[in-house]
């Protein structure tokens, strides 16, 4: 059994069985034991940042990593602003990133780059397997490390992929369970929730299902405290059923207005709420001076142990969540425009949707929109670095086969990623995406403003580089290119045919939505 | 003046008057700054690793450099492939990579990233900006930099670029000329060629026009020496009335074989020759055991000068170099297939034409079938990461708006940075894009039977993965839907009616070329 035998056995045993990739020479040993290990499904992408994108959505739907296959510093550096993504996220993430062989290095081959260097500031843990005989022990070490929400980069040189492991594979390994917070810490928060000040518990972290909303509504409740989610949840429960959270608003101008009142702020697997970028006289962070911010659980922490522990710790467990009823929203008529999509999304979004939300500026109403649809999982961007919706769509339609994928996309950050309408058309993914095609950086525009630049008024340079509408694109063409089938709506009567036609059938399909932009 | 402005005129001060980007937020007074500060061309691209192969493509054309403008630690490491070729290949690159405000930093925001990190493995330079008041004397350090043929990467934080500079900008600074090659080492290369040992001279480095080309032609004939130019030069001069060298076989085994008898291999801007890849059973170092490697000159020493010095030294001032006559390949008919496409591209290239080549596999019969063809400048990948050939001819077109742009480019890499259609598009260059449309990774399948990986016969699984044609790609759509025209050929008629059609108009333009795999 060769290194990359012994490796792929390895991932396979510890329930890796999704290799997403785009393979290059260095890696021709791993892509050959493909055809001698069982088990693993081999996702072809033609861009590595559809192939890391599609990692970050495959764990969050499948709550394990998936792999990716990457060629070399430059591969790697192609899939880094997804990684970032899933970084950013706590997403488990086994990168594979193949390299020259070892003894080849000192020749200084064109593609020869500081792979190490190019994966630390992404990645949690890195590390270059050195022998044949050590892959499967490294790839083990890469499972445990991505099992705890973290990014693992594993360099496989092609002279310990194409060497003979003596030691074989290994078997599944040991991933250390979320952490249980310390009983001080928990009855610190007690004491903020029942001493009458004014309390909001923050939740956030990897995902917030259905189960923690719930325990999140009661304790509120109970508490008398506000509760929400942080701004971009990298995973959560919606619709009917689910409890009633707000979530920060994305607008620092907003979000310190919404929590100006409060006096401890409670964090369970959020970060401290922060402005997602400077702007000269808006404050960095979202609390207010005052606001003693109380961190009670980390992303990876035990979250539905310490929910629980408060309902229980405030005596509450009798206490009813609030929960969103059923109310599909009425269809719009006439030219469309974002709220009237909106609306029909919310209108038509079958049971147990996976929505996955890169929409930007266009999505403002589509939260409100799809707050009390039928019950669906929410993605969201959790890094900032656009180009993640396509890919992570494909990502969870491979995780989730049996569940509907609608991919909500910004027609600039769709850009990015396009050729993830590829890998959607050739593994036939049940996958819905609607571009919304309003021909600019809308979200730029309004940032431009923000920022107060040249008195928040671009000249005609500046209001060039934030308008791609020059020429415009016809999304219908682009996907038609790459085999996926696809209609334009400039209607809201013709959206919204499209769409329900849409979730009745099965396979990707794309939906080039022409609306205004919101500014 | 704020930095921003500050930074703009210091560039366009130092002839940097190009600025490939896709901006954010945090680079907002940047863009503002181009309606203040006069002479910066500003080119929109919709996807990082479309500029900085844009920025490559126009420095080697321009002969100096352009600057990109990056969004941040992701926007930086989607540009980072294309810079790895750009640093590969010696070109000058000037890259501005926004960062968050230097107070904000300690929030640590969702885009948050450790920049300098990812920018060290692909830049020679790199350095974040502190204050306004710096940030004019960090440009003029990043063009001094980078004018020496090196990447150099500076980090402009939000407030360094939006704070006032109470020094205003830099003026011209002084760019270090190449070095002259100490005499000594001249000699020691002129009595090696004079030894009467089998010698060769190979050439490489970021440019070798016309003038080096019959200057080396001159030493060989002088010399009795074989003289051929590296695997990769990122940018020749070919056709009627330049030089007839060689250049190294791309395959190590006939790399191996082309100079087995060379016993003084005198390597003039070029690296000592390696197998581009490791493979089991082929040696890393292309020359024989027993060929002493002597480096005469680097990349960015003053070659011009020491190829004179040298024909001087061999008392060869009247030898006559051997020249290419004109001589137009015939043309082919019937099924179209890459030997009558290299024809009809040898026979209809107008002169002055400049042709960015990531043809790949299809591109073996190119080579030969261009060598007499009218005069152009060829331009290669030179760090072996594709997704380089489309951004290259877009920055090509915009250094040499008077020179029509042949990007000759296989399906898979083209599919790595297909934005750069919109940008073609949108600034109308006269770019005409060839695609060699084979629905395969053909240079992989190749690499598969090198590597020796299962006996070098891919199973179902592996020839799967590389196999680009299910589904097929249409790029005449695709590229349809950027705005540009395109055509698809299947036989030789088609094609030279087509490629004829579009080397007399001007504009963006691309040809579908239905070729079968080479393998």
């Amino acid at each position: 059994m060769n290194g990359a035998e012994s490796l792929l056995t390895t991932l396979v045993n510890n329930g890796v069985e999704v290799c997403f990739t785009n393979p290059g020479t260095s890696e021709m040993h791993f892509v050959a034991a493909l055809d001698e290990v069982e088990g693993m499904r081999c996702v072809l992408c033609l861009f590595e940042g559809v192939l890391s994108g599609a990692a970050d959505g495959y764990a969050r739907m499948a709550r394990k990593p998936a792999s990716t296959l990457l060629h070399l510093g430059p591969g790697l550096g192609n899939a880094l602003a997804n990684i970032h993504n899933a970084k950013k996220g706590h997403v488990p993430v086994v990168n594979i990133v193949g390299d020259h062989a070892t003894y080849h290095l000192q020749y200084d081959a064109p593609l020869t780059a500081d792979i190490e260097g190019i994966a630390r500031p992404v990645s949690h843990w890195v590390y270059t397997s050195k022998a044949p005989g050590d892959i499967a022990r490294d790839a083990a070490e890469a499972v445990r490390q991505a099992g705890i929400g973290q990014v693992a980069t594993l360099m496989l040189p092609a002279d310990v992929s194409w060497g003979d492991n003596p030691n074989g594979p290994e078997g599944r390994v040991a991933v250390a369970p979320p952490a249980v917070v310390p009983a001080a810490r928990l009855q610190q928060a007690l004491a903020l929730l029942q001493s009458g000040a004014r309390c909001m518990v923050m939740i956030g972290g990897r995902e917030i299902d259905g189960g923690r909303g719930l325990l999140l509504s009661r304790i509120g409740k109970a508490a008398g405290a506000r509760v929400c989610t942080e701004v971009f949840p990298g995973r959560v429960a919606r619709g009917a059923g689910t409890a009633v959270i707000d979530r920060l608003p994305y607008l620092a101008e907003l979000a310190i207005d919404h929590i100006k009142d409060i006096e401890h702020l409670i964090l369970v697997g959020a970060p401290a709420p922060v402005s997602f970028f400077a702007y000269p006289n808006v404050p960095s962070a979202i609390a207010a001076p005052g606001c003693e911010q109380f961190v009670l659980a980390g992303p990876n922490d035990d979250i539905d142990q310490v929910l629980e522990d408060l309902l229980q710790g405030l005596g509450a467990v009798d206490v009813a969540p609030e929960v969103q009823p059923l109310t599909l929203p009425d269809l719009g008529a006439g030219p469309l425009d974002v709220f009237k999509l909106a609306a029909a999304v919310g209108h038509f979004l079958p049971e147990n949707a996976v929505v996955v939300d890169e929409s930007i500026t266009s999505g403002f109403a589509l939260y409100p929109a799809t707050a009390a649809a039928r019950p669906h999982d929410w993605l969201n961007l959790t890094g900032g670095s656009i180009g993640w919706g396509l890919p992570a769509a494909v990502g969870a339609a491979i995780a989730c086969p049996e569940r509907k994928v609608i991919c909500l996309e910004g027609d600039g950050s769709a850009m990015y990623t396009i050729q993830s309408l590829w890998t959607m058309a050739r593994e036939q993914l049940d996958v819905t995406v609607v571009i919304f095609n309003n021909t600019r950086y809308s979200v730029l525009e309004m940032e431009f403003a923000r920022t107060g630049a040249r008195g928040g008024k671009p000249g005609p340079n500046a209001a060039s580089v934030l308008d791609i509408g020059d020429p415009d694109m016809d999304f219908t063409a682009i996907a038609a290119g790459m085999g996926v089938q696809a209609s334009r709506a400039t209607t809201a009567e013709e959206f919204n045919q499209q769409f329900a036609a849409a979730m009745q059938a099965k396979g990707p399909r794309l939906i080039d939505a022409v609306v205004p932009t919101m500014f």
